[in-house]
């Protein structure tokens, strides 16, 4: 019964309230269904009183585990990083960030400004110790179920080290949320061979190959691979990650539009679409970018989500579960261990910046 | 009626006849596919005298248009580049890549091993005066049609004057084969703003903004602007373009298989499908890779045009009609008088390596 009450362990998160294109109109339906789902959720709701309030209403549920704070103050999605660090001290976004860094909430989820949300989340929650650069990564949809890729952008060029500690990062969000007990760990590359890529790619391939880390290193993996599930965890720097990333999104819109295009063609394509409309809906939910919603700023001292800044109730539900998954899986506390044990192991085998001594 | 004779004019083109992984049995039909939509083909066939000639035989129009220069040697997909450099002088790849060295033939086309090609296309025909790198490009379907991105993969990492050049090659090929007046051109980035993405990105655009080029240049572009047909050509170093093409492919993969999946569900799934059949069929052709064919070795002295392995009769037609209209609208002429006239206005600006002076 022990595991049973820890599990149900009161969990709070940090939710800003006014962030994304619908703010309280997704966000509050989406913390009642997340809500639903793990009924130890609590939250702490950043942002205007009255519209909030009036939200709250229709959730009678989620109102009993709710507490405002009232701000009049949001970040714009067109606020500079800088700007919203400057002048953005009582947004929402900032006051959400604060209360995880006070111990209020062990997490924060926003749909707001994807560079305010990384530069206050730095700043505020700082890097957890032993991490050198935090990442953001994704769940990805594949053959297999779903992998999750990063850095996706929050560093342009990244050394051996960086794509190491990433490898650790991702393998341990792998067994906390997606539930694979041995993640498999792939590095992006032009090929698979190992004399493949340059420099950096080489030397962390060598780092990976030298130290164990949580999940189960299988070298270089290809652009192709992102999808085939051939891993559980693909490690890239936050400048391929990003192109990767939005590639696969770009393409995966054009495949939709052209299908949609074609079927809406004459009166005969729009009928047989009626007819298959079913096989049309499982497509849909299969793909269902919803279901990844989430960019996970991982390697901070607090769990930090942002949604999609377009999410819906239910889109934003699901970034608040990985949140919850995140907590109740001791997501941070097992990456100092990782990270820690990762530096000892690198120092017994006298492996240095500078690549095996 | 000049101009008539001219697009008459004879164009001879080398085949690989034994690469890829149907060999003869996709270039002979396929040459004799692109014979049939360009009139004015002449082939050079190289490969077992005896498989070439049984297949000739079933297409006697080509048969009339065709030498046959008879070698046994084949570079096999498995070759290492430097193995098929050194001992693969009497195959049929290294041969038909002679015959345009020594002027015979115009061009060259290969569904061989990539890596083998693109050493061999180096090393007999050389770099054009002017170009410091060659680059491999290919036609994206985008959805205004095509794109045409490079680099794939020649080039691991590029200064910011090899991505001006690439900006210039890909210009000239979207107006030698994709019939643009005026391409737009974009460079690959994490972001559209001029901030945005390293040093090397940045040093190039500015580059392109000083610099007139036989495009219009449009800035940084993202992942997802690559199949919304944002821009004509894509520009991007090789290590970041192989990432993209192949997460695209593996995208494309994924959601046919989905789709394919979804529908033969059921039986009442199968039923809805034929019931569709002839939308899908649509779908497919829009879709189709075939028309995609051909890797484009830009920047060599010859015309040098890389098949898919797995291509079939069509895909293979597809990549000779790239070769001809290439040769027909004199691409390396345009590409050597375009890459001066750049060099002499960065030197009349007092560019240097360095940036602006």
């Amino acid at each position: 019964m022990s595991t049973e009450n820890q599990k149900m362990k009161k969990i709070v998160i940090a939710l800003d309230a006014m962030g994304g294109d619908h703010g309280v109109e997704s966000v509050i339906p989406g913390a009642a269904m997340a809500l639903k789902a793990r009924p130890n959720l609590e939250f702490i709701l950043f942002g205007s009183e009255i519209a909030i309030f009036r939200e709250l209403e229709k959730f009678p549920q989620l109102k009993k585990c709710s507490v405002i704070h009232h701000t009049n103050h949001a970040i714009s999605s067109t606020d500079k990083p800088s700007d919203a660090l400057r002048k953005g001290k009582e947004s929402s976004m900032r006051l959400a960030i604060d209360s995880v860094a006070q111990g209020r909430a062990s997490s924060v989820v926003s749909s707001g400004n994807t560079g305010a949300l990384m530069a206050m989340a730095k700043l505020v929650l700082k890097v957890l110790p032993g991490v050198q650069r935090p990442a953001i990564a994704s769940k990805i949809p594949s053959v297999n179920g779903c992998s999750v890729m990063l850095d996706l952008g929050a560093n342009i060029s990244c050394d051996s080290e960086n794509l190491a500690q990433f490898a650790i990062l991702g393998s341990v969000f792998a067994r906390a949320v997606m539930n694979v007990d041995r993640p498999t760990v792939g590095l992006l590359n032009v090929g698979s061979e190992q004399m493949k890529g340059n420099d950096v790619l080489r030397a962390a391939d060598g780092l990976l190959r030298s130290v164990s880390i949580p999940g189960d290193y299988k070298g270089f993996v290809e652009g192709d691979d992102i999808t085939t599930g051939k891993v559980d965890v693909i490690v890239t720097d936050g400048f391929t990650g990003n192109v990767a990333l939005k590639t696969a999104e770009g393409v995966g819109k054009f495949f939709k539009n052209v299908i949609i295009e074609e079927f809406k063609h004459s009166v005969f394509s729009k009928i047989g679409y009626l007819f298959n409309m079913w096989v049309f809906k499982r497509i849909k939910n299969r793909m269902d970018p919803r279901e990844y919603n989430g960019g996970l700023f991982l390697g901070l001292r607090g769990i930090c989500v942002k949604s999609h800044g377009g999410a819906d109730a239910y889109a934003f539900s699901r970034a608040v579960i990985v949140a919850a998954d995140m907590v109740e899986n001791g997501f941070n506390e097992t990456v100092i261990r990782e990270v820690e044990e990762f530096a000892e192991a690198e120092a017994s085998l006298g492996i240095t910046a500078e690549g095996l001594a």
